[in-house]
């Protein structure tokens, strides 16, 4: 972990020009009807979730270019994901993915604790095989012609909620790679059966205090087609389900052009928004930083969650899911966080007052400007107001860069070379 | 019309061919244990709808050119969508569209029985102004903010109803432009509930024995957000309704790379495929001809369509909804409904039994193998001779051109101006 | 015209709390080693041309709904782009379009010196069919298979210069509407073929101090194939015409997914980037109010043009062009010109050398935060002051509103009945 | 390999039935004034490469799934490689890729002529990270921010010229994944200096009767820019570099809804198209199996191709370029090289002069109902009669299986784990 004593030195430099920042803001939004402080308590008490996997550097199927200091194992991810809380106080939890984290729930607990975590939903793992593993994951895990291969699936999310409840978890994320890369290959109808008669086997094993997340995706690893494709396909799977049974939003797992903020918008009216994977894409699921390539329809999102807080079961998880390829994951992930407290801290900004007196007067112009204007506004003092307060640092990346941290554990982890990706 | 004799002429030319085509394809079937007239007896009794709008020119937000003899009014497009079936025996109904065709139901239904028509599903329109309309649908209709306007938009299909008991049609199909072309310019949620409620009060006027079609499209004339943007909206519409409310796909409604033949499998599992509106698209709702871009695409919609077939309550309604603006518009309409045959042919050959057995071993490559043998055998015989059997023309393109019909109606229907888009 | 006065009222309201944000944003700017003032000078110097067609409200194929007071041809056009500059003082020239403004040279000069504009680039259109025109567009213009149309098309664009050079325009802009709808129904290569031949006698007649821009556009109002497609294509014309010849770039003409401001940096580094059409898109040419969908995107694309500010040779022209069919077309106009400058002015903010130290070093956190910097500092403040100080409306649309000139003009000009789109 | 005798045993239980399927199309051909046995020569001798790498099972970024008797290195490629021009007489050439291939010249050379195959183009890979290597691709390779990282690439490059002149290729292709995850990460103008300046050093290096061929990838392993995005980039790289450079066009490389044969059009039009990377695609760069998803573009393709056919300096390169998850490398690479003869085939049989009378009338219609006769004609005793005559297999899968191929070298070859993708 990082010493307090360097986080409050690089503070140091950086306090006054915050305060000042922070009053004009603060000024600016008093004539807008805005308490800062107001917004700023509510960004203060919003959390997202960091992955476990987030920490190790990511790759494509061509190649993975490791860094120094890869994580070698579950309780190196947990003391780097401490870090990131320690410097942004923006990712109170971390979610662990199942194989690859499995470890001793005491141990666990106690590392978790030692950093200043506690543990988000848990992730299972049926899209790759694991040495020892009876029957092959390569044509199908949930949805597999096989019984046997399906059963197995079934049992490996249940140990999954198994792990879960003795370390605090309340949420299991389910997410296949089943579908088909020949038209024909698979009967789809079938598949989808075979699918929900598994994910309710599941759902039957569910603790009553926990929440079942499914998760829908265009493509990749199929690459025809994809059994959990879309969230018209995942919404039938919780309906099917029940009342714990929730729809995560990847935001992108979707086809070029699909408005993803009406589909948030349709999954909160009819009461299945479970949550989301947050990261940003151009061409595909290219699982880049968040904010990183369309940062207004990260905006878009939360203003429509911001407009749905207070509804009755309200309640979505957040957890960032990129791939860290090119950037110290550590870094991604701190700045990844800050853009998901920005986009929420801007539509907190919308009055919706006004807002819904344009839209019922059909003022387009007037109603895209409320928008336009909450997004516009640099809301930076706030958020570096809420990490400092929280004990935080005023710019992370820099304090980040200042620990040496990642020099550091390059010492104590083993270089990793630089295996290939899926295709050699 | 068209003089028998003259189609008797033109496929006196081409009989001997053709039984000789007809011959070695049943032969060839035969070896695969099909039998060639057991398939042409199939194709034979499937009907695809022609649109009335069909038969005039189409065009473009930049321009229409429209062609010789463009039909003045319903009665002239009754004529047109009369010889489409006279010479192709594939299109025994014709869709009309409220208001563009209205005229008293007697008038219609006498013109009808003259052409040898039947009337399929009525189609309402609430995304253009009529003159003397009381509210402008420029916001809106279903889902306007103003109830005034909605109450309005629910009239109309309660008369597009009527209007269809009174000719015999037996479904109504509701595609509105509703949406919104800004971020904010609506709140999705609130919209979406002003449609559902608006809807509602249409099926509530629905006759027991009708059904009642709702259309999806993912953009335009809405190019931010559509109300009923995809088939997951759609769904969530029948469902909300009822029994009688079913799901239409229109085959150029969906975002790039969507895999269109899954949503078709998605819908006939829960019961909720109402039928298509048959076109082809390369960009976006381009109104192609059915076929022109994709075959193979139409293809694997029918191979899900055979699959269902005789399935309890399984009964798709089929049309084509295409915009000519290059082609003759009768020759067009000829061309597709052949191309929608041709695909219900091919997907007819699947040997189905074979593809579960590859299926169910994960045999990618001979499922995608058997699919594409049905795909690739002309069954262009199969097609012809049904037509020849049922009185049609064997080349019906062919027999159009030299019966000088355009030529004749040219003469008697006033030349149209090239009036322009609806960006001037 | 808006009376001096209103403008000044409105003004005197908000001066103070500009002066305010003003004063604030810069001592935050001058922290960054920024000085606001010489932002403020850069941005007052930028202007951005408006469309005479732009003031009419657009539509799509399938309806258009006229707003009130709706010009009734190039003057009442020209009085609207002056209203628009009075107010915003972003948009000093007019781009006219022929034959639809078509008027006596002299009287569409005093016309543009009484509301103080001048005139931008010239635009052809063979893409519509004008009354007593003597060969149809229906399948093509400038590379049409017959010679005789073709002509007319190359006589038409030389007829545009001549109107252009009569009004003080420098430059012709050609889009065509060339392609085809179905595979085969053109010969690709002899179609361009045609089309370079045809394109190089209008660049024959063009004058020494003028340039001709070449637009690309990936479809519509062809579906299938266009003749220039793509900026590839674009750039092989620009290269076979010559150094007057550059490539217009419109930023809703390209494929899902395109990285844009990609090819912007490509055509600026092979010398032939023309200049911009401004717009946002969501699905495909969707002419929505630039900015409107990603701001994030126009910004980008002005970084490649600040980065390049200086160049030898390089300037590039900037108009507006996009469809208003749901709000006023000149409060889109005003704020479309407002966003341009908005993006305009962030890119400016970018520390150009400290970006480059990054890049040099493949610190790809810190290089994209650079830019995010930029483009989340609030600009709005920069943008108001350099309008008022030009004599415009420190809030443009509010100005506009307060001035009733929309309610004014509805009066002069007779409502325009709701005419329908291409599909009727 | 595999013997003879069990082709011909294979063979003998299928010749009549082809006999008679080809005497029954030849006759249909006869009467369209077309010589089946002249297309079935045209066919004979048209060949396509096979990729090294192709004959092992792919994977993606999350996982790869082995199967039986994965080839241990270039040796065992070979034979497999081998098998499938014994059985298909398609792919008479194979294309190698350096480092995986690496092995002394006159090895390679031994064995290729041990199994009946020659070199086709060399392929380089500075896209992964070799063993032992001095400087990391991790942010590039020829366009490296670095000199020596660049320089390395370079020399790679020339090393594969040196490999492949030994063995007897007479072409270089490269592809590299250079670009950035960031916007701003790469300055993108400068980087491109960069690649043609390295590019021009590999150039100078290309013997005198060699061709280099580039090839653009419009994303993927970089996921916001990509240095050689597209084929507007890829031809100024080749006009840039001179006469012995060509483009290389990769039907999975492209933005959604892009007309690809258009590209081919133009590249051929400006002397340009060097070859092609075969495969299909349905959601980005999927490297499916060629003609499974969209056979009728494929058709397209080969339309322009055989157009082009004698046109001074045409002489495009084919390769299979496919990612083989979930079948047998082996057939899937067996059945795609029939799908390239096949649409081969399909556009030999389109009437030229009709079409060309059609296209100059603009008769649409008629002129997509020629390519669509052409497509829809069941070529496949043309193909099979032209293995069958060349000594392969009337069904090559079928003989294949029977063989017992697969089964041998799984003995023989040890099995490999299903080693985890980039992800982990």
């Amino acid at each position: 972990m990082i010493e307090d004593t360097l986080i409050a030195q690089q503070n140091e430099a950086r306090e006054a020009d915050l305060r000042s920042d922070y009053d004009a803001l603060g000024a600016q939004l008093d004539r807008r009807g805005i308490s800062i402080d107001a917004i700023r308590d509510k960004v203060a008490a919003y959390g997202v979730a960091v992955p476990s996997w987030g920490v190790g550097t990511g790759g494509t199927r061509f190649a993975r270019f490791p860094g120094a200091g890869e994580p070698r194992g579950v309780f190196d991810k947990l003391d780097d994901c401490g870090v990131i809380q320690q410097l942004g106080r923006a990712t109170p939890t971390v979610s662990l993915h199942i194989p690859w984290d499995k470890a001793p729930a005491a141990d666990l607990k106690a590392k978790a604790e030692e950093v200043g975590l506690a543990f988000d939903a848990m992730n299972s793992n049926t899209f790759q095989d694991s040495e020892g593993q009876a029957h092959s994951y390569k044509f199908g895990s949930l949805s597999h012609t096989d019984a046997a291969t399906r059963a197995q699936a079934v049992e490996h999310n249940l140990e999954c909620i198994e792990i879960g409840q003795a370390i605090g978890s309340k949420a299991l994320t389910i997410w296949v790679g089943d579908g088909s890369n020949f038209p024909g290959q698979t009967d789809m109808g079938r598949q989808f059966d075979r699918y929900l008669d598994a994910v309710k086997q599941v759902y039957a094993g569910l603790p009553g205090d926990w929440r079942l997340f499914t998760e829908h995706k265009m493509f990749e690893p199929a690459f025809y087609s994809t059994v959990v494709q879309d969230w018209g396909t995942n919404y039938l799977i919780a309906q099917e389900l029940g009342e714990q049974a929730f729809c995560l939003v990847d935001l992108g797992h979707h086809a070029p052009n699909v408005n993803i903020e009406m589909i948030v918008s349709r999954l909160i009216r009819f009461g299945k928004l479970g949550g989301f994977h947050f990261n940003d894409s151009k061409y595909g699921d290219d699982d880049l930083d968040t904010g990183a390539i369309d940062p207004f329809r990260l905006f878009l999102v939360f203003n429509e969650l911001v407009a749905a807080e207070g509804a009755p079961g309200f309640d979505p998880a957040h957890m960032l899911d990129q791939s860290h390829n090119v950037t110290d994951p550590i870094e991604s992930l701190l700045s990844s966080a800050m853009e998901v407290r920005r986009a929420y801290a801007q539509a907190l900004l919308v009055d919706r007052e006004a807002l819904h007196g344009y839209q019922e007067e059909n003022d387009a112009l007037m109603a895209a400007g409320e928008l336009k204007r909450a997004f516009r506004t640099d809301v930076e003092p706030i958020l570096a107001m809420a990490r400092m307060q929280a004990g935080g640092a005023i710019d992370p990346i820099a304090a980040f860069r200042a620990s040496g941290y990642r020099a550091k554990v390059a010492q104590e982890r083993p270089a990793v070379s630089g295996a290939g990706g899926g295709i050699v």
